[in-house]
């Protein structure tokens, strides 16, 4: 069932013992909303905890300065910014129990008794601020860090078409109950590790062209990331906006082998091409600029050459070649 | 004679024949300035026209749409987000005669006639803001470009400590005005350039890690510059917020061959360190965590050894070492 914001909060205020679910391969705003909902309900007097069926990258420790750690056995279940049951990974029993979800995902499954969604709003993180507003619960230092890490992480720092004038009133407020926005954006946005900086610099390295420019791609095999110590996935994952940034680039490609002979393109694109189509080609899908698609067995050249054939296909048929 | 935002509007509203001056070296910030004022004076059906002593870059073409090409003989001087008639290179004489100066540089020398300053803004553009506000002309998508390129150029896309409530509040208006916030960014905060991307992958392929990996050092000799084509100032000067970047780096250095004997190096740092004071020692100067200085003579790693001995006693002393 749809609710909105006012009998999200009413729903909240009139139960107690809340388990606060956050998605798997945990990102700025499930981790923004599932800090400042359960830090909000402590803040009313209740008894709340978050939990992520994945570790949480320590970037992201200053939210847990938002909530105390507490010993109860929970009575009812919400999750945050979680689309899908599925997202959850072992929590996914616990989410198919979920008394509400808080989600600004269009593609929403409703398998929550009770969602709100806004698929208009760029992050989950500003609805969870509107339902903290109709629960009467006032934004300190810490709630507003949550909120702030949400609508920045989700828009890339306000850069990215998502980012609407209420991002930027929810920016603005939190800000003024003294969020530390400067160092909440240096550990998302700059912060790198050497690990990340070397394998930056043998991506590029070997950056290709094709299509005379209208296409960027960079490989990744996994015997470069396993001769880097200290890389992560985040690390990896970053690699995929590099190529579009390039001037002329229209698509933008970084090829990953996940394992032997699995394959992963993650693409990019300007407002001329539609990417999710060309991921659909091979079982992929995705946003219209940003998708992504699998390949199983062959080498890692084979899968590139599938997707840079239908990447010059979709150009000519944007009449760009 | 320092005057306020009335003061400044009811100046410009007494008068015609604008000349409004950007500084040198444009950024988003004097261009955005210049463009808003020069547009909003001529939707009050004034004459006004807008120039640089430097060629603005490409990137920054969306702004002449705000603006008409206008002949006439200019009666009065408006200078933007220029601190001092020296950053007007070959129109300093001009912006000697300037009748008003809004500018939000602490650093303002006060040359104008009336000077309208603001150093808590984040950028000047928030001050240009305020005054087209009090001369009642409505923001079109065009002004509202204009306004928004300042204000997100001049914080990092919102990253800095500079950025305020108010920077957001009057960027949440811009977009509502219809302000292409998404093409701005992307051209101002990710395009880079073939050869930029170049550039970077040779810069990173040398970064050098001193004192425990507290200090990182990227150097750029003229003869990697040459060897590349298509790079510019802009594609060198961003390669120095790289090395601060690496994760337990608190000194982040770029040192660039200007000329042959000639070099200079850019420093940037964390809270810990105030690269001001070392870049003092070498008759430079700056921000506490954003400086630089040059070295004249000797070879690049003359330069390099200096700055390193004085960087790893800045950090003895602050106990880092």
């Amino acid at each position: 069932m749809k609710i909105d914001v006012k009998q999200a909060a009413d729903l909240l205020r009139e139960n107690d013992d809340y388990l606060i679910l956050m998605h798997a391969s945990p990102d700025g705003d499930t981790l923004g909303c599932g800090h400042a909902l359960c830090g909000a309900l402590q803040r009313m007097g209740k008894r709340a905890k978050a939990v992520c069926p994945e570790e949480i990258p320590h970037r992201f420790d200053y939210l847990f300065k938002a909530i105390k750690e507490q010993e109860f056995e929970p009575k009812n279940i919400v999750c945050v910014d979680v689309a899908d049951t599925k997202l959850l990974g072992e929590m996914k029993e616990l989410g198919d129990k979920a008394e509400l979800c808080i989600d600004h995902h269009l593609s929403n499954t409703d398998y929550a008794k009770r969602t709100l969604v806004r698929p208009e709003y760029a992050a989950a993180c500003e609805l969870v601020y509107e339902v903290i507003k109709e629960l009467g619960v006032e934004f300190d230092k810490e709630l507003a860090n949550c909120i702030y890490t949400g609508t920045a992480t989700d828009t890339g720092c306000f850069r990215f078409s998502n980012t609407t004038a209420q991002t930027h009133i929810i920016a603005a407020e939190m800000i003024g109950c003294g969020a530390e926005f400067a160092m909440i954006n240096y550990v998302n946005f700059d912060l790198k590790t050497q690990g990340r900086i070397r394998l930056e610099q043998e991506v590029l390295k070997n950056i290709q062209y094709f299509a005379d420019g209208h296409v960027a791609m960079v490989s990744v095999p996994l015997s470069l990331v396993e001769s880097i110590p200290d890389i992560d996935s985040d690390d990896v994952g970053a690699l995929s906006n590099i190529p579009r940034q390039i001037e002329g680039v229209d698509i933008g490609i970084c090829m990953k082998e996940k394992k032997k002979g699995v394959y992963k393109a993650s693409m990019r694109s300007s407002e001329l091409i539609n990417v999710a189509e060309i991921c659909a080609e091979f079982g992929g899908g995705g946003h219209e600029r940003a998708a992504g698609c699998s390949f199983y067995g062959g080498t890692i050249e084979d899968a590139e050459q599938n997707v840079i054939r239908a990447c010059c296909n979709a150009l000519a048929k944007a009449g760009i070649e």
